[in-house]
């Protein structure tokens, strides 16, 4: 096999360990990739290159972004004393399609969680602690899934934010479910109906 | 929101054009590769670009190939007399996986369909009849799906191919199924039950 089979192999074993895509899927996305090569897999490539040479972590709340500090936390009208705190950015982004927070976030990276040795230190919580003073901070939101790990986690910071007010999602939260599985409106009547902890 | 945001929506909104993904699975993935920018994105862009750039289609099979024409078409040791007549390159992958086939393929892109507008033209089936004589072909092996778009294509390449041998996949193909989706040794086994049509 020449090179240019080799590329088209390790194009299928790299898009095989997607999540969502196992081996069979990959060879099926990457022949419709070369199908529509001028349309999809060329502009697809050039999305890759370009969001992987400048994405990287915001260095004051963990989002997903292009330069040192993220948009919304460069955006004043962002500045209303309240961050919402999320697990991952994939919980922060459903927060942002439900458009109804209009602080700023605080991406803790994962929960709380001894079994995979997971402590305040590795979750972003000391970031959390130094925002509070430096960004003004009146009310910390806890949007965290109704998980143990994430009850847990939410109840820890709630115990290491003296001097506070720490709310947390509740209406709307079905138990054991994910923030990023839930509906806009769910979003929207779970943060509506916040309770202080 | 900065460019960078728009490639990452971008990103995400081609990914939820593959097969395979959703919008949020996209999203999943999308962060997925974030995450892993060094080991996966870059590599994945990296791949993508060169497959963009030098992957068409062969000449003279069908086949996804990095020049003019595919490896398979230009190794004398598969010049052995016999042509696989496939309807997609997934299903060529499909066979080349089973190791079992030693000669070369024609891929049709397709069957033949009334619905679909699909004929003989749109098929392929013309350069078919080409190789029969420029590549000194004895059997002509129709490894199609057993749907009934699959068998009327296989009927009317046989009715068109007079004076040659023109076998068919028989034993192992489930009704109704398509070849990408068989195990290696149930396509072994159909090929080596193949009967004359
Ligand atoms: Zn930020
Ligand atoms: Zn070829």
């Amino acid at each position: 096999m020449t090179a240019g089979q080799d590329d088209i192999d390790a194009l299928i074993e790299m898009m095989a360990k997607l999540p969502g895509l196992g081996p069979r899927s990959a060879r099926r996305a990457a022949l419709h990739l070369i199908k529509k090569r001028g349309v999809l897999l060329v502009p697809l490539a050039e999305a890759m290159t370009r969001v992987g040479a400048t994405a990287r972590e915001c260095l004051n709340c963990g989002n997903i972004s292009t330069g040192d500090i993220c948009d919304i936390c460069e955006s004043n009208k962002r500045a209303n004393g309240q961050i919402c705190v999320v697990e991952d950015v994939a919980d922060l982004w459903a927060m942002e399609r439900s458009g109804v927070f209009k602080g700023r976030y605080h991406v803790l990276g994962g929960t709380l969680s001894a079994l995979d040795g997971m402590g305040p230190d590795e979750l972003r919580i000391p970031q959390l602690k130094d925002r509070i003073g430096a960004e003004d901070v009146s009310e910390v939101i806890l949007a965290l899934g109704a998980t143990i790990d994430g009850q847990t986690t939410a109840h820890y910071i709630a115990d290491h934010l003296p001097g506070i007010t720490v709310t947390t999602l509740a209406q709307g939260v079905p138990v054991g479910g994910e923030l990023d599985y839930l509906d806009d409106g769910t979003i929207t009547a779970a943060l509506n109906a916040r309770k202080a902890l």
